[in-house]
């Protein structure tokens, strides 16, 4: 039995609340559980330098977490002057993630910046950024294409993340930090809506694994991927978007 | 007639969502038309080390904007490595204000962080933040009370802020980001239940003022004061706390 | 009776030594008690990028203490690697206030840099900074006149600054370090030459302030401005400038 | 036919210099075709302050490309002031994996120093890495042993890790940058002599990868692994320590 | 001739205005020529925290340049976030030759920092700032001495410094920037009044120098180090203090 | 007697290992004794912002010492964020030494950069870094030449670096860490094959020192260059370059 009653292959309760705020083209609060970050996606009509010219669109990422996110307040980045190494290799993750479901020819020459900003933290904070920001991703896409600024075709498949972990020798399906903190082995899976992987990054935490545990760990995290899509395409078809439309000449 | 159809003494819809995330002693989402900040109060038993063995306890406070809270995103100063100037005034002005009426021997050895985040910018984000933040932290004092880690007596007066300004030679009450933009004069003040201020800060933006004019900004001001006084006072009841017990003693 | 004798309406002894060093556009020592600031204007034939091409010039202003400038020895903001908050604000303060009596369309497309560095501190050195500043660029301004590089009308008024304050419930004028230190309320102000006002920022430190109060600031207020508008015009007078001509066409 | 004329599973010439520099404890230049990692381990009788008092031992690793490494220079982080995402990404990882080989109960109350600089970078630097840091890794506690700073018992198993990846859909082994830099999918496998893994990571670039190619993958790590691991045994017992000695007691 | 019509061997006019500023213990305005430098020397009770315990004393040096102190305004470092090389190379000069001449034991556990504020520069800074430095220092061991606070014997000798060049190949004392900016050959030489050297620094700027060239351009220093000298002795007498006391028991 | 049983004027071991790694256009790793720097010089083909369109080229270098080269670790300065004073001083020290004997025009706009990265450290690095980085710089000059990249007559002269010092009253060549830790006087000379100097750099270190000591450190710095002059020489014949060639037309 798990702290919280959940099965060991179950999700937490999960919610994307659309347009939470109404500046950003795209604004998403995600919830997980206690987990909860709010994800936003802007627009600036320039690349970097390095892709001046190339006729592509770029991409990129932050995450953030607030100070009181966190059962004892963590220390503001901005006021120590430098992000942790932790927060550089999750903004890359989602950045990366998100990018191999962009077709960057057909984005044309601008610049997406999603904004993952974590209210509240109880694990998966990395996993819940990257499923809320593929929502606040086809929001504002969906919103280009309306507006006539973007012909479509941007996004090539859905995309989600799950975190998966061995405690105590059992395989659980998205941890809170009660069952995180004590993991052997951690997990995190960025799957696609075809089912195939972009990302699998397995980490003994104390403990190591072998082939058949890795196996083990893929099963679970697909079940939780096969869950959030589902949720995915409902928050986004509420919001009165058509994914099959956004995706479509695709697949 | 102002662009949202306000009088000129009106304040915006102001809502204080209390414990809107649930890890911070206090969490309060202060709403103040299309402005969001989400005010976290959070304790930790140890004080500056300049006031060790003092018997008085500290109040410190951080202020950030999310960069996707502006209809432009701004940049993330975590990223820039550094704080902006505005950003220091500002979270230099919501510190020392609510510890205008924090008594901090009463407070004893800790200091409690502010922490204000504004998800969504339409001007009067410091003084949101200071009305917001006021909530908070009548909520965390109360808890520490509940669970008996205070005596009480911490909270001296009620406070809260509010801008005001001259657009086009007319004073206005709490000024969206459409007005802020084009005002000749800026004013915020910070005022308390007793009538009494802590702060009052008129800046000539483009324009300048004499003090007939710096009088009618002052009129509007307290209109609005008392105005966000009444609704705190609302939502900290709301919350289970007695304010009146919490200022006893007082005056 | 205060600490060195003065009534609580009088200004300390007052210098604006013009010229004391001759690589820059304007120099002046400004001299207030025992509080020294050295003010220079520097021009360069540029402005920030974002108003390339606008036609109109700007003015920056940077603020620093020398190390030695205090009682007690201060770090040096250089080897810290960054501006305190305080410094941020003041250098704001001194940048804005000044930019208010500056016609930027008749400056043309350049930049004036103001340096405010105190040589020695007692108090007042933001309000001393702002007169003395004033001076120098009156002197930078009619340099460059002179040589025909600017055709004039820059300066659309007077201005100077002063602090004021409260203390053991007295108002008071000009404050040195030992009062300013002990001051419940604390007030800077900035007025004009026409009478009008730029900016107020008063501040309970430890204490509040209500209505009439602030009006009895005020009051002492202007009678210090009143009192250093007369030095600065004698000084500029003093160094062969006409500071009328450089107002003409204004007020 | 690969670029080089390798077999798909066929590791690139590996060389693990011992005792190249000696003023470190241990030191190493590992060679992997043309990428040269000079790695040294450093001691000092100290642990971070969260585990003074705990008895036991921290490892920390630093990795970092000299500026003439790569084809083209690279900026020196030192003087962007910096470390970037990429930086910090690999040293935490070379640290967690080295970390999980080491008995930190077994090590006291002290701190190594795992230092990587690439002095040439030609793909794998990671890996590289991590692999000759083993070696120098049990050179220090062999040295420590030996003069009796150390009861033994410190190392837990042997470390290998390499990289694979899929370039044009064939699996790859130990891929230098001519092929990394066209790889759609990039693994990077951590495993122990004991056939259990510390780390997992694969990403998708460009590409994505289903549950057969990953499998493919770590069968291909796997053969790299397993001929490191019998290189760095014969390294370390060429200095004149037994590899067997070190990991006695353990399984 | 040279452009200020001086001999090659002449210096420029050289003052030190004692107590230019009352806040520090020691106060020197140093002039040479155009250049002006403020130079401060204060007290504060601790040492390094690798020297307590040691019995013995520190000095540390500072210098910087006010932005309006060259032609061109230059950037301030406190504002670009951190010293340039030119700057800390400066500084560790300043230090280093002063050191030279204090007894540490002496001094006894405090540390003396010295500020070296260039408020004009036209050439030369770095050997006015050590000679007035030099001048500040002894003023403030005066007043230590005269309290109480120290028991003398800490100046060991008296410190002068100057700089010399060749230009168009002829060698120059006392460069002013006109100078300096063409010469071929740039030598800084540190002496003390026994007539033996703690620094000198010959530089090839464009062109290169021989051992005969070296004798002439020490001959020339001497001859600038032997005037300082006797400047120096003059200042600190006319201050009231008497630096033969002050070097008693001393040479 | 010297420690290593030298006599006063003799050079530790010396060697030039040519194209150590084969990354960068030149590449050298100097050994003198235990201390070992490795030298690169990498090409880019632009110049700063300040030279754009001048026809001439430009030399920077820039020196760190890897954390394991010292006996005790130092810190990484990447990781501190910032450089020290020493770093500094060091790398501007070898960057206008080999611009000495570079002629820009000849060299085009292109931009040179020298890394000097000390592998380990005993002593006389920054010398070290001087004369191997010359032979890289002659190596990546004649490859450049051999490429049809460049005409031909950069290198202007031979250059080659020194330490020299007085311990215990005696004058010594190139010191080793033990000796130069204890030595009174510690000089630096960077001299050229024609005999005349580019840097002279004399410090006392505790102590002081007279122009005879001064001439008598010259005679042994010069037996010094000689010495090291003729083994560069051998160094770059034997990587199949002519440097007669290379300086021809000069002398």
């Amino acid at each position: 039995m798990r702290s919280d009653g959940r099965r060991t292959d179950e999700l937490r309760p999960l919610d994307f609340r659309v347009d939470f705020t109404d500046q950003p083209l795209g604004s998403v609060l995600c919830t997980m559980g206690r987990t909860r970050v709010l994800c936003t996606v802007c627009e600036e009509p320039d690349v970097p330098r390095w892709m001046r010219g190339s006729g592509e669109g770029w991409l990129t990422a932050e995450y953030s977490m607030l100070p009181g996110a966190t059962h004892t307040r963590s220390e503001r980045e901005a006021s120590r002057g430098k992000l942790s190494g932790r927060t550089m290799e999750i903004q890359r993750l989602i950045g990366r993630s998100l990018r191999a479901v962009v077709d960057r020819k057909a984005l044309g020459e601008r610049t997406l910046y999603v904004d993952c900003d974590v209210l509240q933290a109880d694990g998966g904070t990395r996993t819940a950024s990257i499923s809320g920001a593929y929502v606040a991703l086809a929001l504002a896409l969906g919103r280009l294409e309306r507006k006539g600024a973007l012909a479509g075709g941007v996004l090539r498949d859905q995309l989600a993340a799950v975190s998966v972990g061995i405690v105590d020798g059992v395989g659980l399906l998205d941890l809170p930090y009660v069952e995180d903190s004590r993991a052997e082995v951690d997990m995190n899976v960025v799957g696609m809506g075809s089912g195939r992987m972009i990302e699998v990054q397995g980490t003994g935490e104390g403990g190591s694994f072998d082939r058949r545990e890795l196996d083990g760990l893929l099963d679970l995290a697909w079940k939780g991927i096969d869950a959030i899509v589902a949720h995915q395409r409902e928050a986004i078809e509420g919001a009165g978007f058509s994914l099959a439309r956004l995706l479509r000449g695709r697949a």
